[in-house]
């Protein structure tokens, strides 16, 4: 064989082992992000993995808003290594002002030689700019390894980024036969422990958990997150129950009671109001509630002004919508959920019960179709996750 | 180590083995049962292996009613290796005629030496001769072997043989949020193809497809095993269409039309019916229908006086209940469905369309348990199956 031959046949080869070896690092640096799943709101979770002559030399994610981001751990973890290494990054560094940014400024800074991105960064203003100003420095630069696990670690960071909106995830309770309450309301208790832990790490990846007033006055529930529910270890237990997600209500009329254990929770509340009332305003304010005024649709808040008004002025990501049939009915006929969590209990609870979704539609040709992605036995209950077809895809 | 302590600890391994070779060639018996599965009914599926040295000999099952049995199958493959061989057997062998019986008599007169049964005859009146007639010629009999894989081959002929009811299966089509049909009645169509090859090898397991009146004028259905649908290679399709199951339509007052195509197709149409008409039944009767006449219950043909008829009368093992909510919901009351198979469509057909099953519950104390098997991905469908938890144990 002669050497010209060689060397043509080896090169498809050297480029297919490069791309192997880069999507080896990217899926740890995926794998250290997810760390983050519970803990990074409002901001992306991402991972880093500083690499040179094949051997981790640091590894570094984001574990919370206001600490360290993933490259500066991970280069603060390699020390005088990071010098000539290859850096694995879920989402483009940052340059936040400007082309002097923190996290490219650092790894160029440290002597990173070339930088590798699963994807560049979603918010349309800035995205591509750090990638330029790494390469201005005269790092080399690739990006879209792993690129699609590395946007389903942030579809609710992408979608606020891109759309102005949160990602709505509505978790709903059913029974075999599509009923989510009795026709009195009762409901307490259908899925069992394993399920309300799931519960618990939906409510623990939100920026925010929706519910509607009716919610409130039937059940008193209070939204939080619980430590010992979370069937996590106890240290990032710890870490999750730090951060609250903003409990919000949706109450046209200001009908939350004083006495709402909602209100005396650790975090946030905020009510959705649109009937101002000075007196109500002042008397849930003082019990704690922060109140935000707007418009009706239909007779009730308008769920896209909430929504937007959650992703601008509460830089929310993913929220969780855990409500009743009425509410989630609206929702999903006016296009606002994006995805289906529904817990399925092995039981009937007969016609006479409430309905999954309140959704008055009369013909065939009016159904809703939906993705189904998976269905896992959780404990003795099943998880239904879906998407409505209308769902805008991310 | 003493030799006494050696033959101790042997012992059990010794055991151990036999049970695992026994083990061995009875999951080849109930492999060549089930290709009986769409066919031997009225009779039970049953296989059989011949074994000697450890070689197998001969190989036969029960294909179908009026055609040979397994062990005869068996002994006809083998030849004169049956001599001296194991046999193993999924059911006890008949001994119809007493102590003389035909495939007892079969295995002894063949010089069979030792014989091992998954499971005793269910028939209360006739389990056990057909073993003793085998220890009586001095052959050996052991029974046990994977007696739950053997009792799974045929749940209804065990039911009917033990309780004089048949096993009965209830498939219905749902959407995500429990609905079967539009208000409207509207409902063709739920679940796609492959569901339809399901719900096509449902019947061809069953002896008899029940349905409602209700059903027959809203849908004008057939309710027939087609060839192209069972999803099953030509042959077997060609040996499965051969035994049409018993269609039987619950129609308490001859509502049926003397044009409705279930009256025309190859096979048996039972209506069982309560008012008599002289007139109706004669003209029902030249339009190819069979008629029963049954006792009332709430208004409605008894089903458990129909479920004892069709096992007694008919020898229906196995029953395919294929119906709208109202019959399939007083069934469930009734505690007359044994098992549910429900293909659950990805889709939403909303609140006012009809229920899975009208079954008017009050209170969450009421509800009605069910107890899930397994939930698997049928084309875009999802076939849940379960058993609601008031079923008698098998």
């Amino acid at each position: 064989m002669s050497s010209v031959a060689r060397s043509t046949a080896c090169l498809p080869m050297a480029v297919k082992m490069t791309n192997a070896r880069d999507q080896y690092y990217m899926a740890e640096a995926i794998a250290l992000a997810k760390k983050g799943l519970m803990t990074t709101s409002p901001n992306p979770r991402v991972g880093c993995v500083l690499v040179k002559d094949d051997v981790v030399v640091g590894r570094g994610y984001h574990l919370r808003a206001g600490e360290g981001h993933a490259e500066v751990n991970a280069l603060a973890d390699a020390g005088v290594n990071a010098q000539g290494c290859t850096a694995y990054v879920t989402l483009e560094p940052c340059s936040h002002t400007g082309r002097t940014g923190p996290c490219c400024q650092a790894l160029a800074n440290a002597g990173v030689a070339r930088v590798v991105v699963a994807m560049q960064d979603p918010n349309p203003q800035v995205g591509g700019s750090g990638l330029q100003y790494l390469r201005d420095q005269g790092i080399a630069v690739d990006v879209g390894v792993l690129e699609q696990q590395a946007r389903a670690l942030n579809p609710g960071f992408i979608r606020r980024m891109t759309h102005g909106l949160p990602l709505v995830t509505a978790k709903l309770a059913s029974s075999v036969d599509g009923r989510t309450a009795m026709a009195s309301g009762e409901s307490q208790w259908i899925t069992g422990p394993a399920a309300r832990t799931q519960v618990q790490q939906l409510r623990a990846r939100s920026c925010a958990i929706i519910t509607g007033i009716g919610s409130i006055l039937l059940d008193d529930s209070s939204l939080t997150l619980r430590r010992d529910e979370l069937g996590l270890d106890a240290e990032l237990s710890e870490q999750v129950v730090r951060r609250q997600p903003i409990r919000v209500v949706l109450d046209s009329r200001l009908r939350m009671p004083l006495s709402a254990k909602i209100l005396r929770q650790t975090g946030r509340t905020i009510i959705a109001y649109h009937y101002a009332d000075a007196e109500r305003l002042e008397a849930l304010s003082n019990a704690g509630a922060e109140l935000v005024q707007l418009p009706l649709r239909d007779g009730h808040v308008d769920g896209l002004a909430l929504l937007r008004w959650l992703a601008e002025q509460q830089q929310c990501n993913e929220v969780l919508l855990e409500t009743g049939s009425q509410l989630a009915g609206g929702w999903l006929q006016q296009g606002l959920i994006d995805r289906l969590k529904i817990f399925m209990a092995p039981k009937l609870l007969g016609s006479q019960a409430r309905p999954l979704f309140t959704l008055p539609l009369a013909a065939m040709s009016e159904q809703v179709e939906l993705a189904i992605d998976d269905i896992r036995a959780v404990g003795d209950d099943w998880l239904i996750s879906a998407a409505p077809v209308y769902s805008t895809p991310l």
